[in-house]
């Protein structure tokens, strides 16, 4: 049965907060600790935070809709009268994403990007509709999932068109599943907990777990190639995607598994593609049983060498695992302390602290798995496991700390935004890069991130916090940092770009490839000039054939 | 170290049939056993068959060439006088593929689609520089791998350009290795076995296995998004492939893997892009560590049902086998009559057959499974599908039917040569489908396959022998059609077509999928104009990028 029909009818836009993320209602817990925030300040060497509140919508101007009177008409006569939306709420939640560049912005009231309108079509047909209205009339067409990217995907860019709407899909989310075959046929804005929600109904799962799952949509994740927190048992979408329906000006584009075809694929075409070459209306995708165990277990390295060793290793054998996620030793202590600020530690964990001070894991290292499967299987990938980290000398702490990662794993941005009330900035820069030149990377990034944080804190002396956290590929390592730092108020953008242009050009001096799924527009569009060439024609030939207007999405993926 | 270094220089093409399968030398065993030939008789309804030697290469006549003196002078400037060719054997040899129809027309000496020469590049440069004169020129370039096609994808066309070129790379098989993370950088030309003994020399391999492993290559296998005999374990083309080198008329594409980048990816555009869109030139694939352990078991199935269902149950399952192959009741019954001219049953396997019999296996169905990796892992997927096969009633026969799979696996094609020569023809047709419709499809593709060829043969009372096997995927089943049948020797081709359309037409009624890299030029591109609309618009959109003079392998993907 299809999931639209049974009641549910699309995330309820006013719930969630327009500059920030999630739910409006919810806060996270640390929001009002002081003694978080005074432990924050210390470590980043500040006497104090200060309180940085964002601007209220109401106080902010937003600039008058571009959209015609006319347009605004036909749409509603195209869509219905529900389905064109262009109230401030709607206008300033449509802005932008929400990387930390983008939360700057709207927090200061910046909502220059805000689109002219959103319309919500409710079926392919419509988006159909929409598209060639669209490029009959030059109106720019931006498609908008849950809106949670980090790469600037779904800013407004009008591009010389007469307006920009948004096209917000989360009325589209109807699930069917075909269990002979494993397989889902799933419109495209559905967001993580009602899909999955739909799938476990029947028995099965996607297992494909962003961060921002509860807040981002399936076609997001599609048009961002995305990649999951047990990607190592489900895949990144482009292994999921088997096909999908994309509504472009010049009518549907199906792209399909190469299960009975020869023929050169456009599946990896459109995953990735951020709305510039169609809007995926409708994706079918793998999907697997609901596995009977899902289970977790830690283990304390003594460094961060020993530790990415043993990911090598597990990594490599193919040891089963669904996910494997190494702290070094400062996510570790940060993940540890904070934690203490929730609930003392059991005896259990004052035990195994003592342990390891007793054996000189001065600065331990945390892996974190995660197993799900048979009770067989995950039993076997377990033992697998723990072999692997004795070999590499690592000391097991059993399933509590992996459970706690389970119930933090998608808290971050909403911490994020707590950080930023109280004038802390944070960031994110991922890279990938061989596992024998993982250490010069590691080492590398990481003092060029804490140097170029030390460069444009506030005050002297003051610093920044710097994480790292690394995952592992058959092929390859791919570190994550996170990095905390105090704001310089005058020029919040400034500093940030500064760090981040610090950061990629240690990654690219240093034989490390940047996670492009991490990076901003224009950060993506450099890196595309110089690499990409011939590529980048094929590309611009796909978007030049399927949307001859230039109306989709304008200024991403391809220069302006 | 490279391993053209080590002293291997590319297979000998002297050594090499122009008009079959294989080397020179090799006869199948089967070629003078007058038995053999008197029970295929028999089986076909035949008093008795023809014989039907393939012509001579001295007596046939080759058009004259095309290419002009100056070019090909031009030519040897650019590359050595040595690797440019044009005697009767290299033009004759680089004909056609290695299909059916293929076949019939090099046997009975039709070569008018012989290349005006043969040129053989060295290095990526080569290449390159062949490319952007043939461009210059308006000549146009054919590349060539091994040359075992069923596609017609190396046929040469002219299309209006002064001449053709088949650009031959089996010189260039350089392998290089990176241990660390299990990837390999491997030039295009390298065949099969040279290809397995680098990496194994290094303790690693690819696993890509397909019936003409022994004389395809690299490249072929990519431009073709080959498949493989292990893709259970290895997948195929389009999985191993993280990157490539494309050498175009523009310059070299490089596409690579998506661990790092977000934007859309291009390996599925080149992986089975047939030498339309460029000559691959070098490739990094996924590699693994050899296997400790490599054995097959076989099990006999009541009848095709009951196998079905334990296949796709182990498929979902993911029960770990690197194959899984179920043969229908006529093709079991082959296999056994067949194998009984060569060796007289062991006591074993009269008891075995004994048993079958007692126990009303009256038309059993051999499914043969591979294993390969760990003592462990190995002992594991022997143990879940034991427990699959006993749920489907199956009776296991130990590993010697799958030692005899084993030792015939390459074997095929040489017997086709040898039936070629008796007045029988031979030919093949694959599809998939649903799980769910696999009964139907199954029944209507045999009954329209072998009404098909009743039609068509030569006497009254003759008829085909049609055999299929089925091989699974997570998500769909795919079973595969052997025809054998005497030839209407008035009308080879035409026989050969009335056939195929009948399967064809058979497989689109009834809800399957042809693979399609098991159809000709003309059947897939009849496809694809009624499947692909806006994406064919895409790929020749990229054509046109790369090959703005369309002289890359003119008449393939794209109609003319």
């Amino acid at each position: 049965m299809p999931f639209a029909e049974m009641g549910h009818m699309g995330i309820e836009r006013h719930k969630l907060r327009w500059n920030g993320w999630g739910w409006a209602e919810h806060r996270d817990p640390f929001s009002d600790q002081d003694e978080v925030w005074k432990w924050f300040a210390t470590e980043l060497g500040m006497p104090s935070l200060l309180a940085t509140p964002a601007r209220p919508l109401d106080d902010i101007g937003l600039p008058p809709s571009s959209l015609s009177a006319i347009d605004r008409h036909l749409l509603t006569v195209l869509l219905g009268n529900k389905a064109v939306r262009d109230d401030r709420f709607e206008r300033a939640f449509h802005a932008c994403g929400r990387s930390y560049a983008d939360l700057l912005r709207l927090r200061t009231g910046d909502l220059s990007d805000a689109p002219d309108a959103v319309v919500y079509p409710g079926t392919s047909q419509d988006v159909l509709k929409v598209l060639a209205f669209a490029s009959e009339r030059s109106i720019a067409v931006v498609p908008f999932g849950g809106g949670t990217t980090m790469t600037g995907g779904i800013t407004p860019r009008r591009n010389g068109h007469n307006a920009v709407l948004s096209l917000d899909l989360s009325a589209m989310e109807a699930v069917e599943i075909d269990r002979d075959s494993r397989t889902a046929s799933i419109e495209a804005g559905i967001y993580g907990p009602a899909l999955e929600a739909a799938l476990a109904a029947e028995g099965m799962t996607l297992g494909h777990c962003p961060q921002s799952f509860e807040f981002s949509a399936l076609g997001g994740w599609i048009a961002t190639a995305g990649t999951g927190q047990q990607r190592l048992r489900y895949g990144d979408a482009e292994d999921w995607l088997l096909g999908a329906n994309v509504a472009t000006p010049r009518g549907m584009l199906h792209v399909s598994s190469g299960s009975a075809a020869a023929n050169p694929q456009l599946r990896q075409l459109i995953a990735g593609s951020e709305g510039t070459l169609g809007v995926i209306t409708r994706a079918t995708v793998r999907v697997h049983p609901l596995p009977h165990v899902s289970t977790g277990r830690a283990y304390a390295f003594r460094d961060f060498e020993s530790g990415a060793a043993a990911l090598r290793d597990a990594a490599r054998s193919g040891v089963g695992a669904a996910m494997l996620r190494l702290s070094d030793s400062d996510e570790t202590r940060l993940c540890r302390e904070l934690s203490e600020f929730e609930e003392p530690a059991s005896l259990l964990e004052q035990g195994l602290s003592h342990l390891l001070r007793l054996w000189h894991y001065d600065e331990p290292c945390l892996l974190v798995a995660e197993f799900e499967g048979s009770r067989r299987s995950v039993a076997a990938a377990r033992r697998a496991l723990f072999g692997i980290a004795r070999n590499h000398g690592a000391l097991p702490l059993g399933p509590a700390p992996a459970r706690r990662w389970q119930r933090n794993r998608f808290r971050a941005p909403y911490l994020r935004d707590a950080m930023l009330d109280r004038g802390l900035g944070v960031d994110t820069m991922e890279a990938s890069t061989s596992w024998a030149n993982l250490p010069n990377l590691y080492a590398t990034l990481k003092s060029a991130l804490t140097e170029a944080v030390a460069g444009t804190v506030p005050r002297p002396l003051a610093h920044g916090i710097i994480l790292c956290h690394l995952t592992p590929a058959a092929d390859s390592a791919r570190v994550a940092f996170t990095y905390i730092f105090p704001r310089m108020l005058a020029d919040e953008i400034g500093q940030s770009q500064a760090i981040r242009r610090a950061g990629l050009e240690a990654i690219a001096q240093n034989g490390g490839a940047p996670v492009r799924r991490d990076l901003d527009g224009h950060e993506r569009l450099r890196l595309s000039r110089v690499e990409d060439g011939i590529a980048m024609e094929i590309l611009r030939a796909a978007k030049n054939t399927l949307d001859p207007k230039g109306i989709l999405n304008p200024g991403k993926l391809f220069p302006l």
